[in-house]
């Protein structure tokens, strides 16, 4: 059953051929992935490099290219009625060119291709034609940026699991295991709650490893006294959460850890106070880092204040000031946008973070993301 | 620590460059992926569009290219010695462009690129220039295709981590439960044992679903009397192991079933024992597909035979015949290959397929997974 209507589908259809004129191309050629899943209703992902491509044209119908193998179960999934099939026994590409030449997309055409689309498929289109090439997001992106209610209420379910989750790993004292170890275990217990997959790979990041911001998971014990960043979300009908909290199973923290941590959570609620319609996103990130800076730890601040998610775990906006890049995100926030919150601060020894998903309303924001913040195990 | 020695990864760049020359490429350009570890040392995946690439000219010293962030982590593991990097105040595209300008990479240039290199990179390379591109695999998947003594280790290593929980998996009743509950658990009794990811997206097939070759999974519960594919495997140093068992959890399955599964394994044990140097990989498949056409099953076996596996989950050889595919693959086996041998039969009601890894030998071959085959719960 589709997650998707037909008839939102539809629309969908409608607003990205208007984007798709407004930036002069001739067809959106999009490889299986968030932006085919966006606008066709098929989720499946490139994991073998088999051709299948949502293709809409300018003018005319949108269709399918794929195997006849395939087309069964994609039509389980998809509001797209036109399928354009090759064989086992066909050369995809020569059908591919087919297909382009009955849809009058031509040597002259600028189309515009998933921007993750493999290397061996675009090396296909140079085959058939002296395409001129331009990315999808162009025209998807300023469609996916701000989320209707349905795609709201997904994301909530999908922060919900993991709020549920988070709560469980936190009542246990888990020193000991490994990171690795702990990672399973989380993700177990998501896709147990109804997750369909987690949202990206897991992050269990203690002690030493913890001062790494873009650090993942590895085979260490984790140990007594020491912060561990747990840092997950979970997949619901295709849309992502995700949520971080950083904890100390047993035993005490140094004590600047312990003053850095409410430093991070003062920054967090004045970010999330700061979040509603018409603030550029820039703005959120300068209220986060101000809170930081100001108790001395600006220099300890190794990221931006939080970025959009959806489909996608790293989407526009992003909060991010002229602090930490060159020019700051000068997007204004708009009702249905839905991110992530996320000030850290890393030491040399130790590091930390606290995450949450909030959604903006006509006024405000709601937070999706609502489970315990403290650093000590929950009784 | 490097899974694989720096002496090891710098006999790969000499032979990669060696095959480089013969195809008259300028560069290898590779993006984080199989390719990139391969040669460079370095696992990180393309997750985000961080410009990340192992280059290695047809002349001249190979190098990284990546952001300062980023070049601490990549040292740990990379036994390459020169980086070039860029900033977050810099266009990673105009240092790109200089430092392909320092390596003598021009206009005139044929650049290799990685086959799953995402579109937006592509782009930048034609800002950059108008190189004429071909794919990296025609010079690593080669090299890839035969695995050393230390990659045959651990891909066995692997397959013992599936065996063991296959083995666990099957001595519980697990009727009532979701395959999505049941794959999570499968997958966290992997890592539990060290397993650092899953290889693939674990299947649980169950009943209807398992009449479908290339069914993942979903929510529905496990009946009684009903077979169920599982199919996974796990990933240990960057390698992979890939089974398949089906079984039945409670009940007493059709009659046909019982009979089919008997072929499967025969077909199973014959093609295993048709793997040995110089034998061609369709000839395996065709043993394969004698057994299950003279049962009567021809029609039924929807899928080739078997695949290579590697640090990639389908590599060369492919064990594919004229009877399944327009041309067979005339490739010679060799001492070092490692694939799996997977014959499956689908029906309109139930699906069945049983899946060892092998490794060629001097003589025959190895088998590399060595669980319980039978359909019925172990005691």
């Amino acid at each position: 059953m589709p997650a998707i209507e037909k008839e939102q589908g539809e629309q969908r259809i409608v607003e990205a051929r208007k984007r798709l004129r407004e930036k002069g191309g001739d067809a959106l050629v999009l490889s299986p992935g968030n932006n085919h899943y966006y606008l066709s209703g098929n989720p499946e992902k490139q994991v073998t490099p088999r051709h299948t491509f949502f293709i809409l044209p300018v003018e005319g119908e949108p269709f399918m290219f794929l195997s006849t193998n395939n087309a069964s179960n994609v039509r389980e999934s998809s509001w797209i009625n036109t399928f354009v099939t090759w064989d086992d026994s066909d050369d995809p590409v020569d059908r591919l060119a087919d297909a382009f030449e009955e849809y009058d997309i031509s040597d002259e055409s600028t189309i515009l291709v998933e921007d993750q689309m493999w290397a061996t498929f675009i090396k296909d289109f140079q085959e058939i034609s002296d395409f001129e090439f331009e990315l999808a997001s162009e025209v998807t992106m300023p469609l996916r940026r701000t989320k209707d209610e349905d795609e709201r209420k997904t994301i909530k379910e999908a922060a919900s699991i993991a709020d549920e989750v988070s709560e469980i790993i936190r009542s246990e004292n888990l020193v000991g295991m490994t990171e690795n170890e702990v990672a399973a275990k989380i993700d177990y217990l998501m896709r147990k709650r109804g997750a369909e997959d987690t949202a990206f790979d897991t992050v269990v990041a203690s002690g030493p490893n913890s001062t790494k911001p873009s650090y993942t998971v590895g085979q260490r014990s984790i140990q007594s006294g020491e912060p561990v960043i747990l840092d997950f979300g979970a997949q619901v009908d295709q849309y992502l959460s995700d949520q971080t909290r950083t904890v100390v199973f047993d035993g005490e923290p140094p004590e600047e850890f312990i003053e850095a941590f409410e430093v991070a959570r003062k920054a967090q609620e004045a970010a999330i106070d700061a979040v509603e319609p018409g603030v550029q996103a820039k703005e959120v990130d300068v209220v986060a880092r101000s809170v930081i800076e100001d108790a001395g730890y600006g220099e300890n601040f190794l990221h931006v204040t939080g970025h959009g998610i959806g489909l996608g775990i790293h989407e526009p906006p992003f909060l991010m000031s002229g602090d930490y890049v060159d020019e700051g995100n000068e997007i204004e926030l708009q009702p249905g946008m839905v991110m992530t919150i996320e000030p850290g601060i890393y030491t040399e020894d130790w590091g930390l973070r606290i995450e949450d998903d909030v959604a903006v309303t006509q006024s405000g924001c709601e937070r999706l993301s609502n489970s315990s913040h403290g650093w000590r195990l929950l009784e």
